[in-house]
């Protein structure tokens, strides 16, 4: 039987005499793996070059006797008082240039080499004891690379490591001038080091320097991890290595770390206390998840799943009776091979004392630990054959890192996001209960049907050759506003129309826009009228061009809003505004009805239904979020696995079918 | 003849040809006491070493030729340019690591032992000089303790202040370690020296540091200030020595500050621009004045009365005719010996020349002169009788600074405030003209029939004992949500289930909760529906325990809300959430009765009824704090002083009653 | 011919081989002059002491073969990274003591010393250079002085400008405590050297202090300016000087800086993203034309107008068809001699890429190109007879800085704002058709049948005189609200009641005031009932004062809100609260009733009416400024110009009649 239930522990928080009565707990509740020592530097290491590993070796012990596996975490995120007192430059400067104290996390500036000299002396130390011990299965090495860091630090040494990113990619000063458009308020350097960080400016910045700023601090910390990373692989040759991920964060590009890894992890909160209260929208999970297993096109892991309330100073609200379940059961159907839950008891002290477990503080067992005991029972019988399992995406929305970094830094209105109309079109499509990849841009596209691709700001030649090939093929391309804007440095393109080059392929021209702040507006799509948000592309269609949606007000009235073009085998088309809900809707489903994708679900709203199949079969999950009683139609070509086939889920209920010949197991369903 | 009225005066502000008319203008209104000198130390001492008293002394001689007294304060929140210049690091360096500087008031490290220094020259010479000054009868020492120095300083004198303060506390690193449970995100420290200030962090902080550290800053402040008070009490020992509190400010711990005071004073500004407008509800303005008596047990001053309109880069509202009569009355009806106006004249130039004085800035008299002159008139012939009177409570809210600033850090509810709830019980406790002190939970709580301790979140042995105690011996103690979260160093109390001990005493347990993080919950109080607020404690009561109140709505629908259980000679109530204002006052509504407690008053809702008490006899006021005329049925058992009997109140009118035979002064009562 | 109109042109941002096609459609759509060079620090001094002005001399010279003239820019608004990295202390200091990065633009301490050094050697080598360029005929020194440097910067090199200006201007310590009223908090210096600029504090201000530091800012920023402006004089004798000034920003005395100017210039962008979207309120607008032409009381340049959608990292909406072209016609109808259209074509790079030039980045001529081709073939044929065309106002409102900056620190209602209450007055002028002069109060009155002075909240026996005399001789006053407050150091003034010694110009006496923070008042104009905001000034008339209008709730009910008093052969009107449109309407047309000034134009709301004359006529401008028709009444003593006299006006259109007989020329009118 592989690993499929897990817990985060911290045996280091507990006396040593309820460390038995732990591994019991967790035994009876199938849990069969935990992540251990992340964060435990000083625990690890108390004083400079004294290591202490028995603690842990200890608690790997107990646990083992229960069969309980361990990965291990390295402590990096957080130096201990001892270190950052004798080398206060480990602290980090942020860009007003105040300087991060110690007292939190992440108070670490990953440039800095001393720093890293004693991560790879603690790291190679924990992996050549770690190696062989039998209990031992992997590594998490750092603890979600990019939270707490975003855009930190802007030392001395983040400043020549910047220098030496830039010297390495650009070659000569000259080349660098040119990508950055220094002539514009006389920015231009004579030499790279000459080149600042970022601090705050008495007025403006320069979008080419922040956007490179942006990409080398992802790398900087991609160095950072690598470091680990390469002595866990050289040391520890036979143990796994994964990294939790949050999801849609972009300090890191995801695509890029996930090529260092095993496989991907993801930190699973969808009732954070950070988030819209009382909880995200059940899409935008789904997005995340899907997001998540697409940085490295294969299942994953939920490395941290939330357990309870979460909260540091503020909490979020209670998860509803059944609701910890479905979030799980949600992730499982979106391609989690295992669920590690954070955390296994509510930590009495330190800054996360209200992110709650799956045990209180008292430590008594009770409505959590009791429902996922139960979910753990019901699910661990078919977690093996699902092993691998992912949904079969015909259509992808693009994803990229770099767009995001461009359009946060510029978001043109105040209200546009990048990652925010990603979502508006993940929402539209997971209405239709229809499965999505994220795409990496640099990807191959041939397997999608539809390919989504929002806000194509920056724009490579290469990508427009692709863009071309896809459409040739047969492809349906979504092309939305701003597209084509600009070079790969941030520099907008010239002596071309806007959208560039892609308007051949949809067959437009765009002249003339209005960008929609603080305003919006009217826009008709058929008979359906409603509004266009964000942004208006006034386009000027080619002969044979259909036009789909026009404006309906404003002096561009009559004009197209959302149009489209065959192109060979293919269709492209464009959408020069954001359509609010109703135009959205009527949108994608002619884009999947031309594209002939129907999963002919039918469910009430506030249910989802996902399928997920490797080479042993297919899954349908059914799911209800709500606290209202849904309905569904039970499908035809599947059997019921767990739950029953009555097509009615009671509140936070699930069901889950498969396509396989019922086996004995199955039995198990209630 | 007592003093009772008196003015903050600044004659270094004016000409000198000016004294004299003042002095008059004073002694007309019936002023007998002015406080000078604080704020002055450039007038004190020019340059370094230059001691200059004569313009203070010729100040104290005009006035005493006019029977004005004097109070003179330490001008130690504004050090001099010239200090500041010689040793610029006494500027304090925020949580930001920002210096502040010089141009304002408070822009110094309290912690600075070359600042000491200064501070110890000048008030040795100051008290040297007015020990036998026969005019000087009491002293303030510095302005407002804490006000502008939130968490401020951080600097490294302040490090190794905090560093000795926690060595002396927990004695072993070990020790200090455990208590701040620095296991997570290896936090843990080898030596006391290792500690830092708290500075703005990468992300999180220590809860359990946080709370020490603002001990330590009140501990700090309160040593600060007990280098002046050990120097006054040495040269000056027949002078009072008195300080200016803010109500529930809480930067020191007034408590423990009140210790070292012959008594309190209060800085009183009900209308102050920097509160709720157009003045604060007149219900949190006697819980003001309530809380200030209640530092010390005993009968206070006000130190700063308003006396117009207040501002400084803004401004408040102007207070209405009577307003600022009605507001003084209040002030005296709650417990004050003496009002002390702020102040005579607004000052012509810096930050405070629009917090308008008694004189306009042109120096005529008007309508605020001649307002408070003819209430000075009227009540002066009562003041000394009424001589250290004050409310008798029978109800006692448990006020703690620990719990303000461990709920300060973490709210739990973003809206949820410590004080802030304090202020709601005291609100329907005042609305039925009950009698309240706030009560230090270290002092004796059996003279309460009723106890009413909310957010109970740091718990001790000793206090649970104190609690077991007073119920058992017939007090009537209500407990509120979060209730024995945590133990002293603000750490969740393990191996327990909610509240911990006390829930024996209230019959219940708390095994599950939701916090209403932008959200309510419906409340039904057996017929009164209406809404729970910020929390919401699932309660299972133990047999016997009665139910009060259910919640209405969510996932815990029926479950307990509001509890009461008997327990030998009392009761213990436990309030899960918090009631809005109707269930809020059906609830007291029922505590009182069950408590005995009627006072029997009946009055329109804009009228105050407050009376209080000394060996002389009880005195009722009666204070119409609104534009509206209002009603109230004339008590029995008191006869009228001042004012008339006909039961009604025009705007901002008072009638004052006492239950002593007339004499002949009474006949003054117009 | 004269020049009228321009472009802001940046061949540095172009390839070479693009000048010649840009010369060239510059030169068909009318273009005379272009700006170059400002920004361009590099490009002129690329290593120390290195100078190459070349390519500016070829761009001259290309254009140069097309007619087109050229102003040049020195580029000492962003000094280059060379210099920066040589010299890091030329990096300005804010309030918090954060030093400002590169990246941006004015990251320079305008009193540091090496720094001046380092332009007067630019300078001095330009203007040798360009001395006898046939095709340079004028210069703007740096750029928007002020812009990005409110209150920057405050180090060591500021503070001792600051205390060397202090020093000049009170020549003893002891008249600067007086100024300032240090003995408020102890804030009193020995020596000037004492004194520190103005970081924040721990709290609190010296209102005396901040607004010296604002005067010496500005100050300091005429001397940074007067350095280059001299060597300009010296080396380019025939040359002209102006500077684009920024409407009503007020970090520079914008009337000082015109003293050392040709002629006065302004960047006009009424639709900027950075204001009310979609657009500026068009007498908003208006009254910036005015004040810039008042700052030297001369026809002025437009140096920037907007020519697209404004933006940086967000954008303003595009400008509607005909809009671009009435804000133009707006401008010149106001008093521009000519229009320099900010930029020929939108920036690739850099901070500004999305402020949209004339031509897209497409380089390819659009609507705006088009529109504005057809704008000056229109005007073109009568912009030389019009030259030096001003508006001739019978109304002025005192406009001062001095006013503006004391106010801004202590608005006294946080909603209240100086140049927002004159703009509030000149709103209802602009209703009216009215022109209007903003009038520096130390230039002569005489001329203005109607002079609106709000806020005199600092005042000056001079000042008084003025007023008096002006009155005296028949004009017409009008005061408002905080009149009389203080003196010219920012102190209260005393021994006086309020409005001090104008309160006999204005018949009246204010003992009492109200600040509406949070609130409005009920005030009664004839039959009028509206509101009161901001203020309450309770005014007792003299006798034989006429009462116009009464508040009509609060304690003040009934008392007098606006007077009128004859006095002499003139009037003084004082309005203590800020009337609600529908009051201030009413009022407005009473005083220019009482004034005689009708300018009797009839139009609808949408239509603005201007005229203005020199020597050779008059011109009337009919504009109309909204997406609706709009009409009005056709001038009888006008002949049409440009448009047609229908009385119609399409949405933007425009219609231009002149007083003269028609000559041949004008036939040109469509």
């Amino acid at each position: 039987m592989k690993i499929h239930f897990g817990v985060d522990y911290y045996p280091e928080h507990w006396p040593r005499e309820r460390w038995e009565t732990d591994a019991r707990l967790m035994k009876e509740m199938g849990i069969q793996v935990v992540r251990m020592g992340e964060f435990s530097w000083h625990k690890f290491e108390p004083e400079e070059g004294k290591y202490d590993f028995s603690w842990l070796d200890e608690a790997i012990g107990v646990l083992g006797r229960y069969d309980i596996k361990t990965i291990v975490g390295t402590p990096t995120a957080a130096p201990p008082a001892w270190l950052i007192n004798k080398h206060p430059d480990i602290l980090p400067i942020d860009r007003e240039g105040r300087t991060r104290g110690f007292g939190g996390r992440h108070h670490d500036c990953q440039s800095n080499l001393t720093y890293r000299k004693y991560i790879s002396d603690l790291v190679e130390r924990m992996t050549l004891h770690y190696a062989l011990n039998p209990n031992v299965i992997g590594w998490q090495p750092d603890n979600e690379l990019g939270n707490s860091h975003d855009e930190l630090c802007t030392c001395d040494s983040c400043r020549r490591a910047f220098q030496h990113w830039l010297k390495k990619k650009y070659t000569s000063v000259e080349k660098l001038n040119e990508a950055w458009g220094t002539n514009f308020w006389s920015q231009n350097y004579n030499d790279f080091n000459e080149v600042f960080t970022p601090r705050i400016t008495a007025s403006g910045e320069n979008p080419s320097m922040i956007l490179d700023w942006r990409r080398f601090h992802s790398d900087l910390i991609l160095g950072f991890i690598k470091l680990q990373i390469d002595i866990i692989r050289k040391n520890c040759p036979t143990h796994f290595i994964t990294h939790n991920y949050m999801g849609f964060s972009d300090t890191v590009n995801y695509y890029k770390l996930a090529d260092l890894l095993d496989f991907v992890s993801h930190d699973n909160y969808p009732g954070g206390h950070f988030a819209k209260l009382p909880q995200q929208d059940i899409s935008d999970v789904a997005a995340s998840l899907d997001v998540v297993r697409s940085y490295k096109n294969q299942s994953y892991w939920i490395m941290e799943e939330q357990s309870g309330i979460t909260g540091w100073e503020v909490m979020g609200r209670a998860p509803k009776p059944g609701q910890l379940s479905a979030w799980a059961v949600q992730a499982i159907a979106h391609g989690a091979d295992a669920v590690v839950y954070f955390r296994w008891r509510s930590c009495s002290f330190g800054t996360e004392e209200y992110w709650h477990g799956i045990l209180p503080h008292s430590g008594n067992p009770g409505r959590s630990y009791n429902e996922l005991k139960e979910l753990s029972a019901k699910l661990a019988p078919i977690m093996d054959e699902m092993q691998g399992a992912v949904p079969k995406a015909e259509v992808g929305i693009i994803y990229s890192f770099d767009q995001e970094y461009a359009l946060r830094s510029q978001p043109q209105n105040p209200r546009l996001s990048y990652t925010g109309q990603c979502l508006k079109y993940y929402k539209a499509l997971h209405d239709h209960n229809v499965s999505v990849d994220f795409v990496d841009p640099e990807r191959d596209f041939s397997q999608y049907r539809v390919l989504i691709a929002p806000l194509q700001y920056l724009m490579s030649p290469e990508l427009e050759d692709k863009y071309f090939e896809y459409v040739k093929n047969g492809g349906r391309l979504v092309l939305t506003m701003r597209c084509g804007v600009k070079n790969t440095t941030n520099i907008c393109m010239t002596e071309r129309d806007l959208p560039g080059r892609l308007g051949e392929l949809a067959g437009i021209k765009i002249y003339d826009y209005d960008c929609l702040n603080e305003a919006d507006v009217d826009l008709k799509y058929n008979d359906v009228i409603s509004k266009g948000d964000m942004w208006a592309d006034i386009i000027t269609p080619d002969e044979g061009t259909k036009v789909l949606a026009v404006y309906a007000s404003d002096f561009y009235k009559d004009e197209a809003a959302i149009t489209c073009r065959k192109y060979e085998k293919g269709a492209c088309y464009y959408v020069g505004t954001e359509p609010r809900e109703k135009i959205m809707e009527e949108f994608i489903r002619t884009v999947l009805k031309e594209a002939d994708i129907n999963k002919d679900y039918e469910c009430s709203d506030n249910i989802e239904m996902v399928t997920k199949s490797n080479e042993n079969g297919e899954w349908l999950f059914v799911i209800n979020h709500s606290e209202a009683e849904g309905t569904y139609k039970v499908p035809d070509n599947f059997n019921l696995m767990i739950g029953n086939d009555s097509g009615t889920l009671a509140p936070f209920e699930y069901h889950i079918y498969d396509t396989r010949v019922k086996s004995s197991n199955h039995a198990l369903a209630q």
